[in-house]
């Protein structure tokens, strides 16, 4: 592979800026990769581990020079991150994120940024619900979407640009303007979170079930919610406060179904429950087709002989 | 392995079934298996495959001279079954079955069951998303939990042979009553199904992001729902009628819950998001360390080189 940028800054050493440092190795997009964590741990693990070719002491000097810069922090801390780097950026660099959430990071990215430097803010759906700079690999992003949401008045060679550094990490890029894109997360990652969060919460907070049983039979279904309720409390906080307004209308349509759904059984409505039940069977063989999970049975944890 | 019941009628031939024939196979703990389906078809298929040693007619043929007969329909199906063997059952045989459900499945059957044949619920927790005759394995069982739900008055030596039966299919065991049996699957189960179907059902229903959004952007959270939501529709159905007071109770505290988020969302109170979902990383730590779920991430699903 030929290189992309020259130097890469990574800001935020957590599970993705980490699976980002071993997919551009694997890649060889880029001659040089910085890193800077806020945490002195978390610094002196990547150094440990060999993450980013130098770790650096502050955002301000892994920033310096660098042709790209990715913003891998929670979402609630963009805007300081952007404020403190805003002075070192090289004319014609470009800077972009990876937060789960577009319009509010651009709200409070943007205005640290000098004239010259590039934004092209970026969401790569991927993730594990482990975190940390041990948790990276660059597999991560195979096969996944990054979504690039271009600025008005954007440099078109620098949001190219971006897009073919995602597509050399592994993944398949879509452009979409934020707003939409907001809605989009709200459904199809923000909304799922909170509702695992919530059903995970009220199992553990059940007087007449004890935990050791909620915890023993949770093969039955409970423990697929308990994947994603276990993701990064930070990061997931921030997305929820800063994605306020398309969440809450996901869920309150959520609500309002679960109602009716509740209804169904408490009049005995069978025809009605049989008939929502039978719809929802066909959006995962969509997933599916579209390569976007595996069709072994129960994600493929039952190991068959 | 050592024979257990020397006759096993398997009524209703799904997932579940036919993971129990391949279980028992496995295990050699039975001489003859028979078995029977309602449609023609999966008779057929049953046959086409090698399903059972013997594919019947007929349940009460399928049941005559057996001894265990376990009953693999849908709750909402057991009382006819049950009707319909009654009369040829062998004094000293056991019923049971597999229902997700077992006040209403006890109410339905054993009306039906002549005096001298033992009536011993059981419900294994384990199944995929897939259904019928081919998607069984023996597998399916291993180190997952079978409830068995003995009746007043049940011989102590039929429940122990039955638990003895599980065991050698690969499960644990534990005894329970039926109440507290259909509240404890109501958190641990049916709450979460429904869940999942409201949440994919709402996906699928939403104006301003298309099908095809969701299905390629699923990667973010959605699609861990989509697998639950893609189980057994009638299945389901009947769970949900035969089941209606548990599973609105949980239904009820997980709405009085996520209402409490949503406040919390609303009003920019991050504190109590991030308490709250630190507190939800306990239980699937207890999961994993008790064996019921893999510790790789994303349920294993990504392939790391």
């Amino acid at each position: 592979m030929s290189v992309i940028y020259d130097r890469v800054a990574l800001i935020g050493l957590g599970l993705i800026a980490s699976s980002m440092w071993h997919a551009i190795k694997r890649a060889g997009v880029a001659r040089e990769v910085t890193g800077y964590a806020r945490s002195p741990e978390t610094r002196a693990i990547a150094r440990e581990i060999g993450l980013c070719d130098r770790v650096c002491e502050s955002a301000a000097e892994a920033c310096e020079g660098a042709d790209l810069i990715v913003l891998c922090v929670p979402v609630g801390a963009m805007g300081d991150v952007a404020a403190e780097i805003g002075a070192v950026l090289k004319p014609g660099a470009t800077v972009s994120d990876v937060g789960s959430v577009k319009k509010a990071v651009i709200e409070a990215v943007a205005p640290h940024l000098p004239e010259g430097v590039h934004f092209v803010p970026a969401h790569p759906l991927a993730g594990t619900e482990h975190s940390g700079p041990r948790s990276g690999f660059a597999e991560l992003f195979d096969n996944r979407w990054c979504l690039i949401v271009p600025q008005a008045g954007s440099d078109r060679a620098a949001v190219e640009r971006l897009e073919a550094f995602w597509q050399a990490l592994g993944s398949h890029t879509d452009e979409m303007d934020a707003e939409h894109h907001d809605l989009v997360l709200a459904v199809t990652s923000h909304a799922p979170h909170l509702i695992a969060y919530t059903m995970v919460g009220v199992a553990d907070d059940l007087r007449r079930v004890t935990d050791s049983e909620v915890i023993k039979y949770s093969a039955a279904g409970f423990r697929d919610f308990t994947r994603i309720a276990a993701s990064d409390p930070t990061m997931w906080r921030d997305v929820f406060l800063n994605n306020k307004e398309a969440t809450l209308e996901i869920l309150g349509r959520f609500t309002e179904e679960l109602f009716a759904l509740q209804r169904a059984i408490r009049t005995g409505d069978g025809d009605h429950l049989h008939a929502y039940f039978t719809r929802t069977r066909a959006i995962r063989r969509g997933i599916i087709e579209a390569g976007q999970d595996t069709e072994a049975p129960d994600f493929g944890r039952v190991k068959k002989a």
